[in-house]
């Protein structure tokens, strides 16, 4: 068996590109993380060394800071849209681009009640995302977000779980539940998104939904907040979500003299239990 | 010369304590990050391996999770000191100790336009600190905050500066000014401070000030910051900055023929400029 | 189009076992960070929030630990391989299971030119790992090794890339190239390895064709690193690499009045070069 | 009473400079994290925005990367002296100037058992640190390692500690005994010292009186480590540590039918303890 080059891909990451709006006094700023990469045929680059084909990583970041200006940034989905189509454009040996964004939010400094127009304090919490995925037949965007932290301290039990010889756990009847959310959607039809309400929107729905399911499992929580997406967003194929079950346990206080009924936790790291799943479209259904 | 020990301390750090109030259906969390320190005549622990004096820091761990059900958590401030006092106590060989407890933010779920009654959702930026240090003498409480990220994106030059063989900067009339945020302010005065409303005032003072005052350096926002807050309490002596200059620099765009007014910038990771100021009151003046 | 489930699985990550061997006055340490997960039907769980068929993960933490007695660690693949059967088995509803090991090498502390029998230092530099996924035809094992950073002082030129209109790069004759490498490879056949001899030598051989190979590219370094590994270890399908090119830019002291000639470097942190590349066998050839 | 400046210092932290030795073709690589701050009289600069006393941070970026050229980077202490000696010298308001260094460790690549020219494979392990303090009356020199982990498995004890109400643990007859150590040594005598070889030695004394004390705490082994460097280097006048107590707990096997006799650790992450001790003369002994 010959030895070859399997699947491959290069390009710039983590280009933190800050693009200010100053058209008027009042502005506004866009803090982005972007990454690019670009697939085709670049054999060459690899077997021979031969660059002739290789757009370098330094054109794709000089790309991705002048395009925060010429295209500008109304959302990262748009923007990550027209860097990924100029990045092929410019390379022939392209059959594809992958654009990633991160966006931090940023809140305007209140002053007497007023927020101030040039004045900004990073919201910090979830961060939003994007992921454009560029080839000749399509392009797909798969929008979320990541480090969403929720808690909630009454409403979660985990029991009648499977047992063996190794298990030790007891019954929960009221526990917290508490994770760091990442969730990407994917949008089935570009057509007809407001990326930036469709974000705002699917955000609230995730929050209601994590605060108003009574949970027998994260998992059972999950599934419903990916019901709920799917149901009120047509446009939206499927829901991905990653989440860390962030243990809380009860802290033991009987040895000095003192109950815990749900009052005092340790906030463990590690290890914790990490849950993913998916909820999705039946075309068939 | 005889070799002898000199400066010591012990204790356990990074305490996860999490405090769920749920006297009511309206639960409150408050989650905290707790760190404690004996320092005495614990000579014999390094010179002899004679524990008897020694406290564990086991039992110290316990003590700050104890103290979370017994005291409460009304503030971290007040928390603190009770646990220090209680450590002290506890210890005969102790002769101080010091707590310092980190807090982290969450907001209730909004469900329907209502914050939900048990459902929280981390809020993500800056981190409340207190470090109260106890000793025979006195009890000193050092409030503040880490991770106020600030930026503003036009009031603020650096020029005029000193020059020798290895400047290069050029001057700058309207830079982006950003900075990631520790302050730390003592109370002189304990007996009538309200720690709660006193922090949130002092992040107001420091967030209105760094919005309004046009800046030259970043020194000179933080004197002001620290001049606005001595002005408006009395019960603090003295606040102390630590400010990373995040450096923003602008993008050059002219080899694309777009230009670049004050709009697209790179944010750096490193090198940063690193500002350190103490603004505290003169008992002679 | 009904909502349905998706590809989802659950488990315990980063359990951080540690496991002392001691049956001689000479011991050793295995330091392994553990992270399981299965798959298989547990739509119940998710749709109905019915947990019968769910093994905890508390549980599968617990048997990570039990197997570092009951089983061993010889090596982490081997380790590994026996987990994942163990949990598949446990769980009737399960289809598979992927076992992840992450581990952290020690030396023994040298005394008087010899190393000790029970005291150690970390290593420090990569990380060893390997993945296990379990199904009911197959057992794949990817062993690799993370975070092992390289750096050529010389030998090392990039130029004849494509240019556009955004491409300012000047062609490189003399860099330095350098990188955090990340390697996973996949074992065609089991039967016949040792897992430790291999895992030793394909990181010399990593690290041998690193330094031997001048580079167009890291591309093409990466590919030779590949090749090479494939043409030793007829064992091993594939190999895939993720190589950020941690860029080193030469720093103009001319300013100064001095020449730089390759000599003095700013190691800069992002964006950064991404490089993703699989070699791989082609069975028709 | 007056709102007045108080203590303040400024600086470019964590220039990332990399300084390749290339006279010959057997290259050396000094890798360094370099932070300098000056202090002195620049009220000026907070109360009235006035920067003509003020030599830009860029410009002390500027001065580090240069003098890696001009001064060259035998050890980190030498070249530190000589920055900071720049620093003050051109900037007359300045009274002093610190600058501390972080130096990373590299390892020649081998090939066919010899190591290579100009293919290094960073070290990991430990960091090499200094901070050099100049005023007008000295010039301190305080070098030292941080993040050296180093384990124990048998030879520790803790026990016969102090008991109160909150005192659970038990006595530990044989226990794992890990940290990350932290050390910092001061040198008194900066005429006669080879930083080089003195920190080698320091470092392997640390390592060596680590593996053979007996502990019954860490204490008592952080004092007999100082204790031994003192003893040994009379030109080193002090010596602190920081030590994290990477606990390790015994995993209680016993529900699932398995003795663990010290064998099955998990390490945990927090909260951990944190002992800080100074081992220094007595001028009156």
């Amino acid at each position: 068996m010959a030895i070859v080059l399997g699947p491959n891909q290069y390009g710039k990451a983590e280009n933190r590109v800050v693009r200010i709006v100053r058209d008027t006094p009042r502005h506004e700023i866009h803090d982005l993380n972007v990454s690019t990469a670009l697939r085709g045929d670049f054999a060459a680059a690899h077997t021979d060394g031969d660059q002739s084909r290789v757009l370098p990583t330094d054109t794709q970041k000089n790309t991705a800071f002048a395009f925060a200006k010429k295209h500008g940034v109304t959302s990262p989905e748009d923007y990550a849209l027209a860097l990924a189509r100029r990045l092929v454009e410019a390379t022939p040996a392209a059959t594809g681009a992958a654009v990633l964004v991160e966006q931090y939010a940023w809140d305007r400094i209140m002053v007497d009640g007023t927020g101030h127009d040039h004045a900004f304090v990073r919201r910090g919490g979830e961060v939003r995302t994007t992921e454009v995925d560029l080839s000749a037949e399509a392009a797909h965007v798969t929008s979320g977000l990541k480090d969403l932290v929720v808690l909630k301290s009454t409403g979660s039990e985990f029991k009648g779980f499977l047992r063996d010889d190794y298990t030790t756990l007891p019954e929960a009847d009221d526990r917290i539940l508490a994770t760091s959310l990442t969730a990407r959607w994917r949008y089935a039809d570009r057509g007809r998104v407001d990326w930036n309400s469709a974000y705002d929107d699917v955000r609230a729905l995730l929050l209601a939904t994590f605060a108003t399911t009574y949970s027998r499992a994260l998992q059972e929580t999950l599934y419903a907040m990916g019901r709920t997406v799917l149901e009120a967003h047509g446009e939206i194929a499927e829901i991905a979500f990653t989440a860390p079950n962030k243990h809380h346990f009860l802290v033991d206080l009987a040895p000095f003299g003192l109950d815990n009924p749900g009052e005092v936790f340790i906030a463990a790291d590690r290890p914790y239990g990490l849950i993913e799943a998916t909820v999705t479209r039946d075309d068939d259904a």
